[in-house]
């Protein structure tokens, strides 16, 4: 690396600024303004195009960035340990600008990923800069653009030692949560962009229930959308108080200029969604973790979007959905569904990031994690007190349906659920997410599950043979034979 | 590669089988014995151990095999074209062989994957022969070891050329649909892997329905072992004739013969799987399509193998279902539940290979693969017939629900599957495939879905922008400044 050192030895005596920012799109700038703007920091900031690094400069200039014109300018005007934070578009855009810094960076010195990166890239890159001496830290930041300007959620992986320096900076511009900064170092190398990415997964599957919610009161409760407003708001005064269900009655009570109608009426009901969901799925199918809720919620949207199927499925289709009874407490009902199956799509999502942390070796406290999920990220909740309670309980929980709060709370929901989904299928109002959740739930309380036939016919067909309830050991039987059974080996094909 | 030949000039000129097998475990075995029984055929035989090799020759030497004890010689005695069909563990195993030959083998040679190889994998290998003028197709062969030996449904990939070499042999050991043999040349490289692991996904879909209709028939209809002994021999007489039908039924049927109870009753209820439900899931979620039969069914294997979990949140859980009102049409409900939910299945697997066809270049004709599927494979059924009709009448078909015929049958059995999701939510008996199905359906005839609030809720917390109904264009609304509308650009973050 001192080799490839500029000869900007001025500078590099001046060494004046603990961090700095690479990369001043929106998250960029609102990041580094955040950063400026705490007691101790000194903010260098460089961008591509040096007229986005002027327009900073020029609107905050208040805040004493150091503006650099050239990236060996900016690596000339970090302390030691440089630590810069890199704020670009993932992929090919974030490989290229870690390689500039690493040109330039000396052993010890911090490369922050601040972008959606793939935990996997996040992963790859911590070795290789590992080898070089230098500080890789994939860093999870949640809160979009107001997020990053007023106080995130951060989740920043890699070393103990890059955590000794950007601690202090993380914690002096995240969101606080109960007097306590929304940062903590979740783990080595890529834990921070996986529970990131398990974070997005999870705010996929709130918000499908949320959509759901709407749809049930709207389709089978008749609600206007100005009641669906106060539903919303009072909801959002209890237990599911929650950034989504804020912002749901914010989008609801949104009436569109032209049209005189509510925006959401306006809107093509086709959603769009990033990588991080899909990656989420990905990576639970192959890790064997059952994460219906975030499942459906991407399928969900994936329909949504197949807008000449739809069209053409419901020219075709004969179909005469009942008006179904209506229970009094339609409105609670539906409340209470909502409640429970978002405790499920929460426990399917940190049975991932165990799965994930065993995989590839991170010690996650997962107490932690829900503490700084409390606020400043998109799923920020009330009901996050309660999941950080469950783990200060008991920090090995198995599931979070196992803790005794949640476990009172699903038995209390429970009959209100299982309305809600049999309402909405006699009804035709789709509510995928609800029904997997109760599905999932029934599938664990189950006494015995109907996958020994499945077993059964596995070995049948495939001879992948099967364990026995009554005695160890791994058994065949043989179907295309006299039908005895035989003692084996597991199935390897 | 000609100089990589050894000098066996001797068997060079022999030059007696037209195709040769490498790997004799049960699968290779299997078909090779195929191949040679069949007229026109000289099979030639390697395996790594030549004890499997002569252990083959011992038992069916009568089948006229031409057992080789080196590569070397395995190869000098193909004719030319040489043809050989690799039979070993998908993976490095497959790789190893793949090397072993193409060092020897000439331009225009052919090495066929009939393992259960990545459709990835085949792509990368299909890419890297063909650069040496040698070709790759890698081939999807369902039916398990008795397909193999008796005629599968076969699924070969790779180029028009081997295709005129290798349709001849595949067609003389496929299995027999209404005379025509169970094999189409699918499409270049890597389709005929995509369409075997697609055809693993519905399988999985399948046998998952099955089971939930198994459950629901027994733990809320009451009946006994025997009785759905019976009901699933008196389903396979009609539209749901198929062979996994038959074989649930066949299971079921087993007793045990150390407790006398029924052998389902005494296999833990612990799902296994291998990778191709797990790669049709991820793939699907990257190629944005929602096969949430295929999700259902591979999540609910997962939920199955969490015994300790299970164990833990049934100790937990306050759980009160309740008995349902039950329908005398109890069974016949379960019944047209179980086909329409796999009407869906199929629908959503056919729309991946379109969508994978699409992706990777491939020119996949659907009525040929339902017409492959209908005899040989694992998830051959009466049904594909009406498959085959629906692809005959419309080959561009937008979705199977949208043909006339399918949109019959799902409005035929609409009412029994509303009747049988709203049973099972309030029974407690999970049916996360049925329901699933029902919200797919639901999804896309409903005129609008509640996914506007999600686009409404992603441009207010990410400027994620959103489409209207009224106008073309893409807008955002300024959400924490004065809630104006602006025209704007698609949002790439």
């Amino acid at each position: 690396m001192e080799d490839h050192m500029p000869s900007v030895t001025a500078a590099d005596t001046r060494s004046l600024s603990n961090i700095g920012v690479v990369g001043l799109a929106v998250m960029g700038s609102n990041l580094a303004r955040n950063l400026a703007s705490r007691e101790g920091n000194v903010v260098a900031v460089y961008n591509r195009t040096y007229a986005r690094t002027q327009q900073l400069l020029d609107e905050h200039g208040d805040l004493g960035f150091l503006g650099a014109e050239s990236i060996d300018d900016f690596v000339a005007s970090l302390a030691r340990p440089r630590t810069a934070i890199v704020m670009v578009q993932a992929g090919a855009g974030t490989d290229a600008v870690i390689e500039q810094l690493a040109e330039r960076f000396e052993p010890g010195d911090i490369i922050v990923d601040g972008g959606n990166a793939n935990f996997h890239d996040t992963i790859r890159r911590e070795r290789e800069l590992r080898e070089l001496g230098i500080n890789f830290v994939g860093t999870g930041i949640s809160g979009g653009e107001e997020g990053a300007l007023r106080g995130p959620s951060i989740m920043p992986g890699g070393s103990a030692e890059a955590w000794e320096t950007l601690g202090p900076i993380f914690r002096s511009i995240a969101a606080v949560a109960q007097g306590e900064p929304c940062v903590t170092h979740v783990g080595t190398d890529g834990a921070g962009h996986f529970v990131k990415m398990v974070h997005n997964g999870i705010e996929y599957a709130d918000m499908q229930l949320i959509a759901e919610a709407y749809d049930l009161l709207r389709r089978v409760g008749g609600l206007s959308v100005p009641d669906l407003v106060e539903v919303f708001r009072s909801w959002n005064e209890g237990d599911l108080e929650s950034y989504l269900i804020e912002i749901a009655a914010e989008v609801l009570s949104q009436i569109d200029a032209e049209s005189g109608q509510p925006l959401v009426d306006m809107i093509v009901d086709e959603a769009g969604s990033k990588g991080t969901g899909v990656w989420t799925v990905q990576n639970a199918v192959g890790l064997g973790i059952p994460v219906s809720g975030i499942g459906e919620a991407v399928f969900a949207r994936a329909v949504s979007s197949k807008l000449e199927q739809r069209a053409a499925v419901r020219r075709t289709a004969r179909r005469r959905p009942e008006r179904p009874p209506m229970s009094e407490e339609f409105v609670n009902d539906v409340r209470a569904a909502l409640y429970v199956s978002k405790v499920v799509a929460y426990a399917q999502g940190f049975d991932l990031i165990v799965a994930g942390a065993a995989e590839f070796g991170w010690d996650i406290d997962l107490g932690a994690l829900a503490k700084i999920w409390r606020a400043g990220c998109i799923i920020r909740a009330r009901f996050l007190n309660r999941i950080v309670d469950a783990y200060a309980t008991d920090r090995g929980l198995t599931s979070l349906l196992a803790d005794p709060y949640f476990a009172n709370a699903v038995g209390a929901g429970e009959q209100a659920w299982r309305r809600i989904v049999a309402t909405a299928a006699t009804a035709g109002v789709p509510a995928p997410g609800f029904s997997s959740a109760l599905a999932y739930f029934d599938s664990l309380v189950s006494e015995r599950l109907p996958t020994s036939l499945i077993q059964g016919q596995r070995d049948f067909f495939g001879a992948h043979t099967y364990r026995r309830v009554d005695k160890d050991g791994v058994f065949h039987t043989l179907w295309s034979e006299d039908r005895r059974e035989i003692p084996t080996e597991p199935s390897t094909h």
